[in-house]
């Protein structure tokens, strides 16, 4: 603990605390005379906007935001994590474009008797996502606000005339694969509601609180011919319902094939497929393509599975399993329709 | 009113809200198949990034957020210029570095009991914006949250190699100059939150909800020659506070020759100094650079008006005037130690 508990941002200053957080990252603040900026950066943190040096790449530009009290609880989640998190949700998207991520504008809405230990902790643990990703934070904002939130903007590139991904690609025929195991985030956030953060297995945890989208992964997948892509935030039915819409297709999976966290199936084997497929906040990249492609890339260690294939039909998806068929037109989660 | 008062964004859904939106800017969504993205766009609204086509430019990027009851008032201010303003403000930084303001991401923090109206209403106000400088909304997020808030991250350009302004570029012997008239907007909120908004002066009322920074400005004084510019967004003395810092000197500014707005002359006479000093949102243009080409611009039209120079020493701020000079060290507004 480096600054008493009891040290408001109020007390701190909006530019006290821009101060500490930089001093977080390792930048200097206030910016003065003599400075360089960053490879990369014309004119790096510390003025009225970042300015990048031209670039031979296209340009990929996110944000997602995270508020207090629907994204997560504030006394359950450690604001380190929250940090993480606000970070890799965004990677999860440059990624689902096969774009590799490079810098970060991070806007934070303080309550006045925010405490500045908290807010260095949420650094902190952005910092660690900024290390693992290769991001770098250049600039930001930061309010009074009755509410917390963190809303990161992330910037990154995609070679230029380099192939990309996107969600209206698939065809008819593709077969679709997802990464990573499914369902793991959604256990994790029952548990935390339950109060069960110490006796829950960690990885459910981590899967909700420290997500760790496949960054290489959208690259690599456009580099070996696959052009359809989308994150799994919003729950695997949902985001495979955004990809029929976008392509003009349908969708068939096949239940036994949903690759589905075996300590979720542990902790809740009733619900686990429910959880798999429409849980959300996996972070886990769905890919549409020719079979051979994707074979390929799982024979080269990409942790993908196949589980269903693309069609022709109005955009659907159907889950079929032992039980029959179940059709979702519309799933997942919505913001405004259901709580977390 | 296209839309019933009494639908909530929670009745129609984060996408059905979304499409709403769309429709408000002119684009399609959800995005279909064989729908081209706009020019200079790869991949347009509605996939999980934004991809922009490669430029030989250098990229200006900027984020800033207006919270509902700390940056306006929901009951007092219309959401078609809560919209408006949250674009201006981006505008106003990306001029200051010398950039032309190009491509939006727009985050919208909503409660789930927020009317549809409003909200299209907003992005009606934010879409004028666009128009009047040359913006196009391209991405952004809707969650829900228990607070209103507003994040426009604001991406722009300077030409490769081209001259740009930033904070710490001031030289000692500098001449200081600002844009358009200053402390109207912070008379605004003043006459708003008295409710006064019918009887007050117009001009008042505009600046506060409808700033108007002068984006031709920025690229056409860093053309000129300029390269040390801010934009008036705290407050005159603190803004060039940070000018002072950034650049390691002084500043001496005669009070008489602060340009204060006519209309605040009028209706607050005895503050009108302190307002143009340290009231903020004035979304204006402060430069500093040789007398002969600030008075080249001035020539030319540019609406600028020279209030004092740089001098050597410890960075602080002194306002010459009849009744002697106050020093600041510090001043303007803090979004954490002080309120609206």
């Amino acid at each position: 603990v480096r600054y008493p508990l009891s040290v408001l941002v109020s007390e701190v200053g909006e530019f006290g605390l821009i101060e500490l957080l930089c001093r977080e990252l390792g930048l200097p603040y206030p910016p003065g005379p003599g400075r360089p900026p960053r490879r990369g950066f014309i004119v790096d943190v510390g003025d009225d906007a970042l300015l990048t040096a031209p670039s031979p790449d296209a340009g990929v530009w996110t944000t997602d935001t995270l508020v207090a009290g629907v994204h997560f609880v504030p006394d359950v989640t450690p604001w380190r994590n929250v940090g993480w998190k606000a970070l890799a949700v965004n990677v999860s998207d440059v990624a689902a474009m096969g774009g590799t991520p490079s810098a970060a504008l991070v806007t934070l809405c303080l309550p006045g008797d925010f405490c500045v230990e908290d807010a260095v902790e949420l650094y902190g643990g952005l910092r660690e996502c900024c290390d693992a990703y290769g991001v770098r934070v250049a600039g930001g904002d930061v309010v009074r606000s009755p509410v917390f939130t963190v809303t990161v903007a992330l910037s990154g590139a995609v070679p230029a005339g380099g192939p990309y991904l996107t969600r209206s690609a698939a065809k008819p025929g593709d077969a679709i694969a997802v990464s990573g195991a499914l369902g793991a985030a959604a256990a994790g956030a029952r548990l935390l509601l339950a109060g069960r953060r110490e006796s829950a297995p960690s990885e459910l945890i981590e899967a909700q609180e420290r997500p760790r989208p496949p960054a290489r992964l959208g690259p690599e997948a456009a580099r070996a011919g696959l052009r359809c892509g989308i994150d799994v935030s919003d729950g695997l039915v949902q985001d495979l319902g955004h990809v029929c819409r976008a392509s003009g297709l349908a969708a068939r999976i096949e239940a036994a094939k949903v690759p589905v966290s075996p300590a979720l199936r542990r902790e809740f084997p009733k619900d686990a497929l429910d959880l798999a497929l429409t849980g959300g906040e996996d972070y886990q990249l769905l890919l549409c393509g020719p079979l051979r492609t994707l074979d390929l890339l799982i024979a080269a260690g990409a942790g993908l599975t196949i589980i269903g294939e693309t069609v022709a039909g109005e955009p659907s998806v159907t889950v079929t399993g032992p039980a029959g068929d179940r059709v979702f037109e519309q799933g997942g989660w919505d913001h405004f329709r259901s709580g977390p």
